[in-house]
């Protein structure tokens, strides 16, 4: 099993989506999902591309509700290379495939395709493609398609385009849901073989530039072929045409730029994104430096470990790799110069919509051994929506800062607050923004970056003020049990998302979560460590900008060493107050019912249970 | 003599555009001139309000010539705030006026007019204006006027609005050259009480918002004014009136918010720049927080010092400070997130437009310990501008990577190449961009902020990518003399601006500059120290990356011991080749002839002289 490559034998239609999405190529700038080129989105296959962080918001008239989702927006698909060969556009669903081998490169990361096929009037071709996203030059991206023609000769045509006319249809319960994000603003051929688009999202105004160079091959050098400007609103592309020869391949290069108006140092995205793909090498040349990026990247993050000889059939080492592969094409050495956060599912796709949860606090520890800058730009997220986060817990009756429990552009709470249930009609309440415990780990990622680097200056300018302003919110969320003479925190979510609530209660939420409990008095016990910890003026600067005095810190020591954690009769510690009084499930049972009870929250709501 | 104000007594139109440049107020974001808010711009005022790396280019078709100019963008005015008493506009030229009295407050950020006049009426009217830009949240800026009636009883009409209508009219002598650089996109009333603003400049399509809430008090509290909207094309205001009683004053606040398109954690700028100003408390809230951030900034920056009795009436410490505060208005605490450099005139208008030269070697030693952070990320302006440098060396024959003489939004090289002589009406040669010692700086500046900081972090991911280029650019303009058995480099300019070729010669530059020479030497063995410094397995990445074999290092090795530096006979150090051979300028008779010879540059040229 070669422990550096996904490979993958014949074509699945109904798996297609799946490897999609595992053969995501990205650089942590964009992504864009493992789609042929010759095909647009259909029932089975999806080609989508996304920004980090290129988020946009639209409202959705459903079932009586006004609701507002925020995206993460499917950009112009510049996959776009479609084939036709003497009359017959090139479909997989219409050819006797011969061989079909997809292979994603770990090491280079690069996505291979070998196709060989035989069409209904028995002409045999091998299409083999090539894709890269450049890991070095994050606004680069870069395609191949060898044709052969086996045993014809005849005419082929080629459209290369950009098409800014997708919408976000990849996430089939987001259906209903308002889809088109985008909107046309330009078209433009910058020279003969270069192509040029400019859209933008509709509610966050990103103005998006990609540019296109197409250019064909065969063994003598580049073939001057005539070309037709195919131009609609928000889709641009080139008619080519050229004459095959039997058993000669030719080869078609297509090489993309983009930019957006959110990239630093543009003159304007359109400008850069031309002058990018004009200077840019040929698909050979990107190969080259892409290939050295992934080279160094691997030579940093490359773990060490042996599979014993009666593993050596499994795939654990090439799943590490994939893993660590789309960890490293989700929060790559660009995201360094972004201003985006570690998104549940990468940038990879329109599920979870690229919101950030609390999945940081499991890529961190991986980031800090290794580029903690990484981690560092990833924190500044955080700090940037501190005001949001303070004005959150304002809104909510707290002190402090409260950060979401999804996050997307602007820092707002992006869960939604009802979730319409497909199985029932009805519209539940979501409390999973009652996951109040990010905020915990926003703390403790904090604190582990500054363990790991030793970097008191960002701990200086930007950690402290985070880690204090959520401790001081969780003192607020406290209420003293004068009984017990314990701190209690009553009405939140644990991270385990079947419990809610309470059976048949009016409130929702959990008393007494032990991990929220535990955490909170952990992260207030931290607080007063970065004071001490801090250098004496700096201390004092925090303590005037944010009001903090002596009484109110040392009510922090004070609940930080009475919360209350609940345990069961047998002293182990119960995950919130009153699960022991909580009956089992009937898991068998429900099993033979419903077969696939992964989305049991759906299923008992429709049967009017919790 | 107050060292922590600047006081101005009495009201000279003719000293008033120096007097709002040095009243200008700013945050490292945006910058507003120290203008009064009752006045357009006229001969005699220019409000202008520009935003940190806020650059647009304008093409104008002049003398035969089509040329391309970016500009630091003369932004919406959010001063606006005009008075009419009993049908007669304030206008401070048409008044007889009592006292007149400006000051800034430079411990406090704040700028204070104090003016009271009679108008032709004989009635008696006080107008105190306070003014600041916010230094904890760089979006907002407030000003309050206080209005009090000495010796009459009337009308007080006033019209607070946003105007998007100004152009780039501040320096002479740009005056000729396109200066449209905004487009009105949008106006909108956003409730009763606020007012909000969309332009966008035209070429790099920044987003421009702006929101303003004005708010009118008496002694017993806000008063419920009638209020008309005023909306033009690029403009929006409210006029509002109320009745003003003998010795009874009235309080205006205005409180305004700015977003761009380029902002770090927004939604949409319009969005966030509505929900900022909603949110924000009233001017003296502000000025809490205003003047506490002032605080902590002059606990770092202030520098102990003593003056002599007999200076004690000197106006030095005063200058001292006022240096500082401008220098901490232009490279603030909000600059370390900006993608900005060092502009050689602050934010402060529109001379030199806004572009970097190479001030940031005076300007890094000051940072560099106390906060290097802010020198970090003015850094990074450059790091991300490498590319670009890379362009401009390939471009003109050389290697590695050539910074341009003035940078402004991405690196391109914004020196005109040509200017015309207002004196002679002549396209002349401007040869500033061979200044390239501005490479030498800037690897110098990497160098001196891991001195101060030991933060090779930074060296290793960015600072030794930029010293290696430059050492390979500085290389690639070497010549070796054999004879000499020196390398040279010919055709530069020094920092001295008035010597930019030998007279007769016919090619520009000068030969064998001495700064510009012993900096590239240093330049080279800096390089290789990095190298030396860096960890191994880093060092081998850049060598990849940058396909630098031992053979040029060993070369850079080579000419950093043998550039020549040429001796005047009596064994002083000749600032470049020739120089002895010049006659010396007749300085007196100049003087006596043009009196001002500032611009000597251009009385010669006029003169067919150099």
């Amino acid at each position: 099993m070669d422990p550096w490559t996904v490979t993958y034998d014949g074509f699945d239609p109904e798996e297609e989506k799946l490897r999609e999405a595992l053969c995501t190529l990205g650089n942590g700038y964009f992504a864009t999902r493992g789609a042929t080129p010759y095909t647009d989105a259909d029932g089975g296959h999806y080609p989508g591309t996304y920004l980090a962080g290129g988020y946009n918001r639209l409202k959705t008239n459903i079932a009586g509700r006004v609701i507002e989702n925020e995206d993460l927006v499917n950009l112009p698909n510049w996959l776009v290379l479609k084939l036709r060969m003497d009359d017959q556009w090139f479909d997989l669903g219409e050819v006797d495939i011969l061989k079909y081998r997809q292979e994603l490169d770990l090491k280079q990361g690069v996505l291979t395709r070998d196709i060989g096929y035989r069409d209904s009037k028995g002409r045999e071709t091998e299409v083999v493609e090539r894709r890269l996203v450049h890991m070095a030059e994050p606004h680069l991206a870069g395609m191949e398609l060898t044709i052969t023609p086996k045993n014809w000769s005849g005419q082929l045509e080629i459209r290369s385009a950009l098409d800014g006319q997708v919408i976000n249809g990849g996430v089939e319960r987001y259906k209903t849901l308002s889809s088109h994000h985008l909107k046309p603003m330009e078209t433009q051929s910058i020279d003969e073989e270069t192509v040029f688009l400019r859209v933008r999202t509709s509610q966050s105004r990103i103005t998006v530039a990609q540019a296109a160079r197409t250019r064909i091959f065969d063994d003598d050098g580049m073939l001057d072929t005539h070309r037709k400007v195919i131009q609609k609103s928000g889709y641009i592309g080139q008619d080519m045409a050229l004459a095959l020869s039997e058993g000669k391949g030719v080869r078609i290069e297509k090489v993309v730029s983009m930019y957006t108006s959110q990239d630093h140092a543009i003159a304007e995205c359109g400008l850069e994104s031309g002058k990018a793909v004009l200077s840019a090498g040929g698909f050979e040349d990107l190969l080259v430096s892409h290939a050295l990026s992934w080279k160094h990247l691997w030579e940093r993050f490359e773990m060490g470990f042996r599979v014993k000889p009666e593993y050596e059939d499994d795939h654990t080492a090439m799943i590490l790799h994939l893993n660590l592969f789309h960890l490293l094409q989700s929060t790559s050495i660009h995201t360094m110069d972004l201003d985006v956060g570690v998104p549940s599912r990468g940038w990879h796709g329109e599920a979870y919509r690229g919101h950030i949860f609390w999945d940081e606090l499991f890529i961190f520890p991986m980031l800090n051994l290794q580029v903690p800058e990484i981690t560092r730009s990833l924190l500044m997220y955080r700090y940037r929506r501190l005001n949001e986060a303070r004005r959150a817990a304002e809104g909510a009756g707290f002190r402090g800062a409260m950060y979401p429990w999804q996050s997307g552009s602007n820092g707002r709470e992006e869960s939604q607050a009802v979730h319409l249930n497909p199985k029932s009609g009805r519209w539940i309440p979501d409390n999973s923004r009652l996951q109040r415990h990010v905020n915990a780990a926003i703390a403790y990622n904090i604190h582990q970056y500054n363990e790991c680097t030793g970097d008191t200056e960002f701990l200086s300018f930007y950690g402290a003020e985070m880690i204090l302003e959520i401790a001081r919110f969780w003192a607020s969320t406290t209420t003293y049990n004068r009984e017990l003479d314990r701190y209690e925190i009553l009405g939140v979510m644990g991270p385990d998302e079947y419990h809610d609530m309470y059976p048949e209660a009016e409130r929702a939420g959990l008393n007494n979560n032990a991990y929220t409990n535990i955490m909170t008095a952990w992260v207030l016990k931290q607080a007063l460590n970065v004071l001490a910890l801090l250098p004496e003026d700096r201390t004092r600067e925090l303590r005037e900008i944010l009001r903090l005095d002596q009484k109110e810190t040392d009510q922090w020591d004070e609940i930080s060493r009475k919360m209350r954690v609940v345990f069961h009769d047998d002293g182990i510690i119960s995950q919130f107050e009153g699960y022991d009084q909580l009956e089992e499930f009937d898991w068998e049972g429900y099993s033979e019912k419903y077969g696939d009870i992964q989305r049991l929250d759906r299923i008992l709501e429709a049967e009017d249970d919790t």
